[in-house]
C-alpha cells in the first residue's frame, strides 16, 4: 500500500516525530533535498537514532530512508547507513539507469540471508529528471528490489527548464510515461508532490488525477496531506456501492449467457466489470 | 475506410442482425469480450452461421470476427474458424507483441493462394494494454496483414488500475502513442470506444478529439454510434468549401511565385494545403 | 539564445528586409516551405545576395539558412549553397533520422579549419513528423553539430492526417516528446508556430504552454511575433523578484541548518531553488 508517501528531512527530529501520528502509508526520512548539505554527514552519523525514534514513536508504516542520488559522492555510505537500521527500504531519487540499483540489491540479498523470517527490504525510486523520464522501463526493476516507483514532477520540471503550473499539462506527458513503465513492471507508482501546501482543493484535484492514471498513491509534505491522501486513494461508500451493484447486474446477465450489458446508462463488459472487482476488492481505510 | 467499427458479440444474432442496417464502415463479430465464457465454444462453433446471416442480411462493408486474445487457449482455434467463413480479416486484441500475428499471416497467405481472385484477407490489430502501448510500434506491422489498430482505452485503463472520466486526459499519452505508432506503419487507426452509449455529445466530442489525434475512425457500440461516427469522420460541406477556397488561393499565389500566403487570418504554406487537399479528396459519405 | 525563431522565404527580399527590425534571436532565410517550388532553383542562386543584404541591412542576431528536405533531390546542393554564404547555421527541416546531418556536419568541420577564429556553425533540426518525433532521440545529437531543434506542429499534425485546434490537444504528447528529446541531449527546444497571425492572446498562451513544457522560444512568422515571444521568454519584473525573494529566504534557511522552507504558501527545496536562480541569472532583454 502506497496511498501517501510522506517525506521529512533526516536533521529535523520534530518534523519525524510527526510520522506516528500522521499514519502514512510509507515515510521516508530523507537524506537527500530536505538535508542541508552542511547538515548531511552528521545526519547520516544519526540515522540510527533517527529511526530508533520513529520506531519507538509508534509509527507502524512502511519506514524508509531516502539516501542521496545516485551521482552524489556519499551514495554508497547512505545506502550502507540506511541497510543497517531497522527499515523497510530504501529510496533512491534521481534514478537514469539501473546501474545504481545494484548496490541497493546487494545489501537487501545479504539482510535477507541474515534475517530470513524477516520481510525483504524493498527500494522505491525516483524518476525525476528527463533522462529518468526517458529511461522509466529500464529503472522499475523489480527483480533488483525495486517495488514502488515515485514521479518527482518538481525536479524534472527543474530538469526541463519549464515552469509547473497548478492545471500541470506540462508534466502531463512524463507523468503518463512513469506510470506507464511502473504498471509494465508490475510495481507500485507514487503520484507527484504539491508543494501549495495550503490548498487542499488543489492536492484533491490533483491526487485525483493521479488515481485516473493509475498511480496508487501521492507524495506527501505535510499530515495534512497524508489525510487527504487516504480520502482519495481510497474506495469510497458510493464507489463500492456502484461496484457492487455492477458486478451483481453482470453476473445476472451472465447466467442468461449475456455477456455484454447496459448499466445505467454504460456499455459493461470485461474492463468495467474488472475495475468494479478491484474496488470492492480494496480494503477499507 | 474506418470511419466506424461497429462490434457485436458473436452469440447475440439479434445484434448481429443490426449489421446491414448500421452500415458501419467495419462490422465486427466479437467472440471475445462480447461472447460470455460459457457460451465461447459454442459461439466459435456457430461462426460460420452468423457469418452468413450477416452476409445474407445484406451488409456490403467490411466483416471481421474478434478473436480471443492471444493468451487465450482457443486463440489459433479461434483463427481457424475464423478463417474458414467468408469474412474480410480478423480482430485480434490485446496485441503486446509481434509473435501471435504469425499464424493470422499464415492463415491469409494460404487463402491468398486458394483464393487469388479475391482481395488479401487483413487483420486489425488491438492496443488495449500497457505494455501493448509501449510496444505499439511492434505489433503495427503491415508486413504480418495489419491494415488497421484500434486503441482500447477501457481496457487499457484496467491496465493501468486507473480510472476512466469523460475528458480522458488519464488515457492521452496513451491515446497519442497508439495512433502515432499507426501513423508511422502506415496503417489505419481506429479510435476508443465511448462507453456512455446515451450520450450521443459526449461520443461526438470525443470523436472529434480522435479525428484532431489523426485517427480515421471510432470504435462504436451501437447503430446510433455508427451514424454519428461518420459524421464527424467526413468532412463537412463547410470544411469543403473552405478547403477548396485556401486550394484556389494558394495556387494563384503560386502563379505569382509566392509561397506563403495569409489566407482569412492563418499564414498558409506546405502543411495547411496538404490536409486542404485531403479534405477534397475524401469522397462524400 | 532562441527566444524567436523567425522565417522569411528566400525569394521575398521585401520581407528578409525586415530581419533587421524584427530583430529576432534567430533569423531563417527559408529555401524549402516558404519558396515556392519553381523558385527553388533562382533562390538557391541568389542566396549570397540575400545573405548580403540581410547583413547589410544591420541585422546583429543569429541568421541561417533552412534548406530544404533530406529527401529532396537538391539537399546537397542547398547545404553547399548556404554554408558558402555568410551564415551562423543551417535549418534542417523533416528530420526523421540522423543520416542527412552527416553532410551538414562536414561542411561545419571544413569551416573551422578554415576560419578557426569564427564561431563554429551550427544545425537547427525540425522534427515535424510522426517518425521525427519517434526518433527524435536520434536527431538530436550535438556532436553532429546540433544546437537546437524546433518542433513543427503543422508539418506534423499532416503527417498525422489530423486536425490542428486552438487548444493544442492532439499535438501535445509529440510537443512534449521534443522538448524531452531537446533537453535530454542538452540542446536548445524551439516551440511550435501559430499561424493565426493577428491573434497576439493566442500566441501569448500558446508560448506560455512552450515555456511551462521547457521550450527557450518561438517560431515566429511576423515580426509582431517576435516582439510577443520575447516578452514571454524573458523573465518579467515580478518573476525576478519573487526568485530573488525565494533565493533569499532559501539562504537564510540553510544557515540555520533547515533545507526545506515554507514560502509564500509553498514547500521549497532543490528544484525550486534551481529554477528561482535561472530566472536570477538570465541576462535582462
Amino acid at each position: 500500500m502506497f496511498r501517501s508517501f510522506l517525506l521529512a528531512p533526516a536533521n529535523r527530529l520534530d518534523l519525524l516525530a510527526k510520522f506516528a501520528r500522521a499514519a502514512a502509508d510509507c515515510s521516508v526520512i530523507d537524506l537527500e533535498d530536505g538535508t542541508p548539505p552542511a547538515d548531511k554527514e552528521a545526519a547520516r552519523a544519526s540515522l540510527p537514532a533517527a529511526v530508533a525514534a520513529v520506531r519507538d514513536g509508534g509509527y507502524r508504516g512502511l519506514l524508509t530512508v531516502r539516501v542521496n542520488e545516485p551521482s552524489a559522492p556519499g551514495y554508497l555510505e547512505d545506502l550502507a547507513a540506511a541497510f543497517a537500521c531497522d527499515i523497510d527500504g530504501v529510496v533512491i531519487p534521481k534514478l537514469e539507469e539501473p546501474g545504481p540499483l545494484w548496490p541497493a540489491h546487494h545489501h537487501i540479498a545479504r539482510l535477507r540471508t541474515q534475517f530470513p523470517e524477516r520481510s525483504a527490504r524493498f527500494v522505491i525510486g525516483g524518476i525525476e529528471s528527463v533522462r529518468g523520464v526517458q529511461n522509466a522501463a529500464a529503472v522499475c526493476r523489480p527483480d533488483l528490489g525495486v517495488r514502488a516507483a515515485y514521479f518527482g514532477a518538481e525536479d524534472f520540471a527543474a530538469s526541463m527548464a519549464g515552469r509547473r503550473t497548478r492545471k500541470g499539462a506540462e508534466v502531463h506527458a512524463a507523468r503518463s510515461l512513469v506510470v506507464m513503465a511502473a504498471r509494465a513492471a508490475d510495481i507500485a507508482a507514487i503520484d507527484q508532490v504539491v508543494v501549495d501546501i495550503r490548498d487542499s482543493e488543489l492536492f484533491v484535484a490533483d491526487a485525483g488525477e493521479g488515481l485516473d492514471l493509475g498511480y496508487d498513491g501521492k507524495t506527501c509534505v505535510t499530515p495534512g496531506q497524508v489525510k487527504l491522501a487516504h480520502q482519495v486513494f481510497s474506495p469510497s461508500p458510493d464507489e463500492r456501492d456502484f461496484a457492487r451493484r455492477l458486478i451483481a447486474a453482470y453476473e445476472a446477465a451472465l447466467a442468461r449467457n449475456v455477456g455484454v450489458i447496459e448499466f445505467e446508462g454504460k456499455m459493461v463488459d470485461g474492463p468495467l466489470l474488472k475495475r468494479a472487482r478491484a474496488i470492492v476488492a480494496t480494503p477499507l481505510s
